[in-house]
């Protein structure tokens, strides 16, 4: 009794502790950055007599939209396949991004945009706040049916803190490349799930029956997710890289790797099935494969063609990596979710 | 027999009556915008020598359609969660809103774009039209399922109406600020819609079933409209700012908001269910309070803990009152349309 | 045994093969664009001393992003009311996009971007790549359960290439204005699915009794492709436009059609139901019918009245074609996916 009234009030102690301390954090920490802020624009407009249209607002907008999108409703969407897991998918998900954004702000903002006592936050930062929870978001992919929501922003506040310093030593110390963020997103962000799922496996627990079901409807709104990935990454794989030329090569090369991606995972899809057929979780998953490998080099001068043979290779080898690998992958996690789930299914969602 | 053959012909010749009334209407008073119009702008660009770059259009435009999105899948989709209300929920926000865009650009035209005896029509008008059937689509939510088609576009008529006369005098007359439109928009919205459901109740009609049956998948649907609505709402209140930090910083506020409100109103929703569970009406709700609340102060130098501030205090504002309010609010008119409705879910919809 | 050996491997070999093929052709001919390549525009940028605000990018990305949701979210989801064909009409779709934004790529190359033995390959490029698989998919809606994606993508193949050609026939030899593409896109895109459904058209099929299985759900998806169509339609006439007052105009024009069109044909529907019932279906292709009919004059100076008169013309006309005319249009062409089909519905489908 004691221990279910805890339980009970386990998540909305945990939402409200965070939400305050985030306030406090940012009411300590946390100003405008230059190009929002009307002191320090007048006097640089008047200064350089730039154009209004100069404000990096204008530069990485629409890109930062797009990059919202993908986080909220792609990967949200991504994993309602899982038949009735779609509350929990697009629900946590939408949770811990929340979350996952502010703190992402005062971390990456420590890091990165820490001048003259204050962190100084502008679109550019609410786009690198995007690429950390999207990290979350494939680890989220792994564990998703193992774990309560307060464990997942437990999740969220260690792997923002441990990408924000992996990102730091990469980028700064290391000084690499990676402007899609294959490295500090997507590897990262997988094998953070990985060690997550391993630490909370439990072999022996029976097997879901779930997935049998009709899942007709879930995997067309998986499709919802999965398409608006593939259409922004192109922006994701552009939003941050240099004004002009560089942002414009990032796109293109992005766009390419894509489209080649999807006609190689359908043809490993259809050529390891039995009888031909396609699945539609290869799609799902192998296509965006595209968008993650190219991801480092993107801004480079790959030219087009190289970034058809990096989305050429990823297809093939994503679909073979689902089909044969038995370690769990994030795309497998989503699968594993059904049978060594220690949740049963959506069950923390009622009405009043 | 007469009755209903003039009822049959009700909705063709009210569509018909009104688009031909608009027909003449733009006719007469509807001209391009300075910056649409060729004449104008190569005279503009000849004695200033600005670039293309400079043209309204490139400020505003992706905002534009990111409101665009919320108005039509936002909305439209938000009170799908109605087991067999979708059709009504989609289709009538979509007859609704494009008769009222065109009216909205022809009232608002009459207060704010009148020059030299025309009314010039550019992107901020096509905002501001979104904006004014915002308005409508919150007081739809009221009314969803008590009103007829016809009686829709009677109650957009008027309320587009009494919309553009309150916000020439908000605006102009008491020249009040309010960016995102909480005022103007939200508030007048609810309040009209709940009268205009105060004018429609009828007691003691039968507690429908419907809502009990399965809607799993119709509250998937109702998250597509809930998420597209809280990720564009920084274009909502940034859309028509000043250009350059003005519209920067409303859009940094405005994320701020609606990040912390999500984690208070979870907090709230698991709080008040009695088995700590989630309500995914109230995180529907709740959550796009934050975008509202901030809405009016969204360009001022409210800092981003200013934000956050506001967004928590709203998460819990919100929930509550959907919790305990027994008056019916625009949320709660939602559920009302299933116990007081006139009219059958979604008889309106047939196949030829 | 040796006939269904070959099926099998046909849809993977055939993927692989275009692939490759597409890889080669990129590596000899195409290259960046001006805009998008360092060494270029560095040179540029020092002759003129211009912004990276002036690249092409700035002024067409945010317009690409519209177009691409509408090819993929758009058209996918357009046609999954047809119960049971969800998958096939959103995942082939997809694979056929997929392969006509490359192949578009090179063939609209070789005619309009050819330059010093290269093709350069900027963000109009991949608009108007994605404007010509805009036509496919429109043939695409005609032939809908009755081709395999073996069938599709040699389909894509010829149907992009005869679509290059004539492009180039009618806007470079006989100089026709065509800015929306009603021409090149859409007609073009009607009669050639309409050619091919009558090639396939096997009469005494058996009639489907799918269609009268629920299919609530599947409108609702249907909407999300009608929406996102109808709303970035201004994006989709206005995309290559030319720079300031025209691209402006042309996303007023295609507004105004758009929203006159949902009233007239709203009314159509109700008056052509013997019980004044509405069908989703009329208003799904209604809707859209006004920015086809806008688009070659989108640009033009039109005036906003002279917009709503084609789009109140449009759904009138549109709606009485659905209703009246027995030949297959576009939009029966869906319909008659069930009555004629060579497929079972989805059975390319399966789980490993």
């Amino acid at each position: 009794m004691v221990w279910n009234t805890n339980l009970r009030w386990r998540l909305p102690v945990t939402c409200l502790l965070l939400q305050v301390a985030l306030v406090v954090l940012f009411g300590v920490f946390v100003r405008y950055d230059m190009d929002a802020d009307p002191h320090w624009i007048d006097k640089k407009e008047a200064e350089n007599s730039t154009s209004d249209m100069e404000n990096e607002f204008y530069y990485r907008y629409p890109s930062f939209q797009d990059v919202h999108v993908m986080i909220f409703v792609g990967f949200g969407f991504l994993m309602t396949f899982l038949q009735r897991y779609g509350y929990s998918s697009v629900g946590f998900n939408f949770l811990l991004a929340a979350f996952g954004i502010q703190w992402a702000l005062l971390l990456q903002g420590w890091f990165h945009s820490y001048y003259r006592g204050y962190i100084r936050v502008g679109v550019e930062n609410l786009i690198n706040a995007d690429f950390c929870v999207g990290s979350v978001c494939v680890a989220f992919g792994a564990v998703l049916g193992k774990v309560s929501p307060v464990q997942l922003l437990i999740m969220t506040l260690f792997q923002v803190t441990l990408f924000s310093v992996n990102e730091f030593i990469l980028l700064n110390l290391l000084e690499v490349k990676d402007a899609g963020g294959s490295m500090t997103i997507h590897t990262f962000g997988a094998y953070f799930g990985l060690t997550v799922t391993w630490i909370l496996y439990r072999p022996g627990l029976h097997q879901s029956k779930e997935r049998q079901s009709s899942v007709y409807h879930s995997d067309l709104f998986a499709m919802i997710g999965t398409l608006f990935l593939w259409m922004y990454w192109p922006s994701f794989n552009s939003a941050v890289s240099n004004h002009g030329d560089a942002q414009h090569r990032a796109a293109i090369n992005t766009y390419c790797s894509l489209a080649a991606c999807v006609l190689t995972s359908v043809a490993l899809s259809s050529a390891l099935h039995k009888k031909g057929k396609l699945d539609m979780v290869h799609i799902q998953n192998a296509t965006l494969a595209g968008g993650v490998a190219v991801g480092t080099a993107a801004e480079m001068m790959l030219m087009p063609y190289g970034s058809l043979i990096v989305g050429f290779i990823c297809g093939i080898v994503s679909t073979l990596g689902f089909v044969y690998l038995t370690v769990r992958g994030p795309g497998q996690g989503l699968r594993a979710g059904e049978s060594g789930g220690l949740y049963v299914p959506d069950r923390r969602w009622g009405a009043p």
